[in-house]
C-alpha cells in the first residue's frame, strides 16, 4: 500500500506533476503560490511518503539553480477496459504514459469469473514482462451501467451474469491494491483529459458510438456521473418519430437506428434483399456481417453503406444537437469502434449540429474523433485510480 | 460597501448561517470542524467586519450554554426579476427572506434605460417603506441570454435594444453597490434552491415555461453555465420532425410548439376557425388572445384547450426525457407563468418523461411545479448577489 497525499498543496504538486512532467521547484512554486519554505516542507514530505523524487537542476533563471522534480518513478497504475468483445490491459507510470499494453478477443458474456480471470492473466503477463512488480491501483471499465460507489455493475444489458458482481472488492481482494470500477464511457472520457484532445478542456463530451451509443460528460475536468449514476446514457434517447423497436421496448431509440447492432442489423437485410452487391457477397463468404464490413463497403463506393453510414449520422447529429444546445460544451469527441466509419460520419454529425444547435453553443465548438482510439479507455482507467490515489487521504 | 469574509472558514459559517437560520456556537463547530479557539477567533472577525450578531444563549447540551449567532440582522440584499411584460422588485435580508415585494407590469421592448429606470423607481419605493436603507447588493434576472463575466445580455432576441448594454456596470453606479446579473431561469433555479423545492437536491433542472422555454441547469450547489455561458437553452432542441418554423430559422423546434407565443398562435387559430366556441368569445370580446385564455378555455372544458395544452406538454416531455437520461438529475421543476396551466401539462410530461426515460435515471425521480410561483426569480436574483458577497474576498 503506497502512501497517499497527506493534504491538498502536496495533492496539487502531484496532479501537476502527473499532468506536466517533471518541473522546477520553482515552475512548482509559481503555481502553488506556497511560500518558499512551506513549499519545501511539502517537497520534503512527499519525498518522504516516496511520491516524488530529484531529476537534477533546472536552468538558471538568474540565481541559484532550482532542482527538478519529477513524480515518482517507481509509480505504477493499471488500466483494465473490458469491451463486449475484446480486454485491454495497461500499465502506465506515475504520469500515465503507457509502458505496456496488451489486448485480446475477449466474450463479456462468458461471466465475470471467466472475464476477469483472462483480465488477471494479460496483467499477468505484463507484470513479468515489467521490472517493476508492484502496482499501485487499478481502474476498470465496464461497458455497462456501473454503481461508482458500490464498484459494482448494475444490470447490465449486454453483460448477463455480471449484475450486482462486486468486481471492485473481488479484484482488489485477488491484486492487494486499491480498484475503482467505472462505465467505459467514463473511462474513455477521463481518457481524452489526461491524454487526449481535451487536455485543456474542462466541459466536454465524449460519444461513444461502438455496439451501443453512450456519453461521457465532463464538468470542470470532473466526470459528471448524475444522481443515480447513469448520467450519459444516451443511446436510448428518441432519435425519430417511428423508428425501429430497441431492446428497451421502446421505439425510435438512437441505438435502434445506429451503432455495431443497428449496422449489422441493416446490413444483412441490405444484403439478402441483394439491395448491396458488396455485402451480398460478404455475407455469401461469412456467417454474419459487422459495421466492420458495412465500412468496407462504403469504402469500397457502395452507396447503401454510404447511406446507412449518412443516415446514422444525421441520427446521432439530431440528438447531440439537443445536447449540445442543453450542455454548451467545449469540445465533442467522437470515439469507440464505429468513430472509425470514415470522414462521411463525422461530416454528417457535425453538419446536423451546426445547422440545429443555437449559433453561441457552436461558435467556437469543435467536434472531432479521437485520437487515441483503442488507448482513450485503458489511460482513462488508469487516471480514474490514480486520480484517487493522487488525492488528499481524508 | 460592506465587508466580505476573509477566508474560505468565514464564507462557510455564513452561508450556513443563511440557509439554516439562527445557531449556536457549539452547533456551528460540530459542522465547520474548527477547534473551539479556531471558531472563536472567526466568530470575532466576523462580528467586527459587521456580518454575524449575538442572538441570546441556547439551550444547554450539557455544559455551559452556547451562545446563539445569526446573520447580521442589517443586511440587505435585493432580487430584480426583469421579465417580458412585468418587473418584479424585492429586499430580503441576510438569511433570504423576502421583506418586501413589488410587481408592476412593464415592457422589455422598451429597452434598457426605460425598463432599468423601471425597476430602479420600484427599488425606491420599497427603500422608502423599509427602515434599513443600506443596501448591500443586488442581484438581476434578465430573459434572454446573458454574458455572466461581463454582465451583459448578448444578442437577447426578445429585448431590442438591450444587446451589450452595460446593465451590470450602469446599475452597480446607480446604487453605489455590487451587481450581478443573469439569465432569469438561473436566477429563478437560485431560487428553488434557496427557498424551494430544491433545498436538499444539489442537482436538479428548473424548466421555465413561459413566452419561451428554457432550463437552469444545477450542478452540485452550482448554477451550470457551459462555456459560453448558454447552456440550457432548451427552447430550440427539435421537438419534431415537421414542425412550425420557428422564430430563428428552423422547423420544429421546442419553443414553436409550445410556450406562451406559441400558445397564443394556436388560440388565435381555433378561435378564427370556430373549433373552439370558448376561444372565438373570447377573441370577440378581446382584441387578441393569450396562452392564459386558453388555460381558461380547458378549465372550462373546452376540448380544443385541453388538447393544445396536452400536446405542448408531451413535446416539453419528449424533450425532457432526453435531458434526464443524459443528465440524471435528482429532480426536475417546472416554473414560468405557463406551469399555472394545471394538471393536464404536468401529467403530460410526467407521463412521457417517465415513459421514455432509463428507468435507472426515472426511479426517484421527481416531477413537479414550482411553490414559489412568481418569487423563485426575486429570490435567486437576492441569492445570486448574496452568494458572491458571502464567499471568502479573493
Amino acid at each position: 500500500m503506497t502512501a497517499r497525499p497527506e493534504n491538498v498543496h502536496q495533492a496539487r504538486i502531484l496532479r501537476l506533476l502527473r499532468q506536466e512532467g517533471p518541473r522546477s521547484r520553482a515552475e512548482l512554486g509559481d503555481v502553488v503560490r506556497l511560500s518558499r519554505s512551506k513549499l519545501a516542507l511539502e517537497f520534503d514530505r512527499l519525498s518522504a511518503l516516496g511520491l516524488v523524487e530529484q531529476a537534477g537542476l533546472a536552468a538558471s533563471r538568474g540565481g541559484r539553480r532550482s532542482g527538478v522534480v519529477r513524480i515518482a518513478s517507481h509509480l505504477r497504475f493499471v488500466g483494465i477496459d473490458v469491451g463486449a468483445t475484446s480486454i485491454d490491459v495497461a500499465i502506465t507510470n506515475g504520469e500515465l504514459q503507457v509502458l505496456d499494453h496488451l489486448s485480446e478477443p475477449a466474450d463479456v458474456r462468458a461471466g465475470p469469473t471467466a472475464v476477469l480471470n483472462q483480465a488477471l492473466k494479460l496483467l499477468g503477463d505484463l507484470r513479468s514482462r515489467e521490472t517493476a512488480a508492484e502496482i499501485h491501483g487499478v481502474g476498470i471499465g465496464l461497458p455497462g451501467p456501473v454503481s461508482f460507489r458500490e464498484g459494482v455493475p448494475v444490470s447490465p444489458p449486454i453483460m448477463p451474469g455480471w449484475d450486482r458482481f462486486p468486481v471492485r472488492e473481488v479484484m482488489s481482494e485477488e491484486l492487494g491494491c486499491p480498484v475503482l470500477v467505472d462505465n467505459d464511457v467514463n473511462t474513455m472520457a477521463l481518457g481524452e483529459l489526461h491524454a487526449g484532445l481535451a487536455r485543456s478542456v474542462g466541459d466536454f463530451l465524449l460519444v461513444k458510438i461502438g455496439t451501443g451509443i453512450g456519453c461521457g460528460i465532463v464538468v470542470d475536468g470532473e466526470i459528471y456521473r448524475g444522481v443515480s449514476g447513469s448520467a450519459g446514457d444516451i443511446g436510448h434517447i428518441r432519435a425519430g418519430e417511428h423508428g425501429p423497436t430497441c431492446a428497451c421496448g421502446n421505439t425510435g431509440c438512437l441505438e435502434a437506428y445506429f451503432g455495431g447492432a443497428a449496422l449489422a442489423r441493416d446490413a444483412t437485410i441490405a444484403a439478402r434483399s441483394r439491395r448491396s452487391i458488396f455485402l451480398s457477397e460478404r455475407l455469401a463468404e461469412k456467417e454474419s456481417l459487422t459495421a466492420e464490413d458495412v465500412g468496407a463497403a462504403a469504402a469500397s463506393g457502395d452507396a447503401d453503406a454510404v447511406r446507412m453510414i449518412r443516415d446514422g449520422g444525421r441520427r446521432v447529429g439530431e440528438v447531440l444537437a439537443g445536447l449540445v444546445s442543453f450542455f454548451n460544451p467545449g469540445l465533442v469527441i467522437i470515439g469507440g469502434g464505429l468513430a472509425g466509419l470514415g470522414h462521411a460520419l463525422l461530416a454528417e454529425i457535425r453538419g446536423v449540429v451546426y445547422q440545429r444547435s443555437l449559433p453561441l453553443a457552436t461558435g467556437n465548438l469543435p467536434i472531432v474523433v479521437s485520437e487515441l482510439g483503442g488507448t482513450a479507455g485503458v489511460i482513462g482507467a488508469a487516471g480514474l485510480i490514480s486520480d484517487h490515489l493522487l488525492s488528499a487521504s481524508p
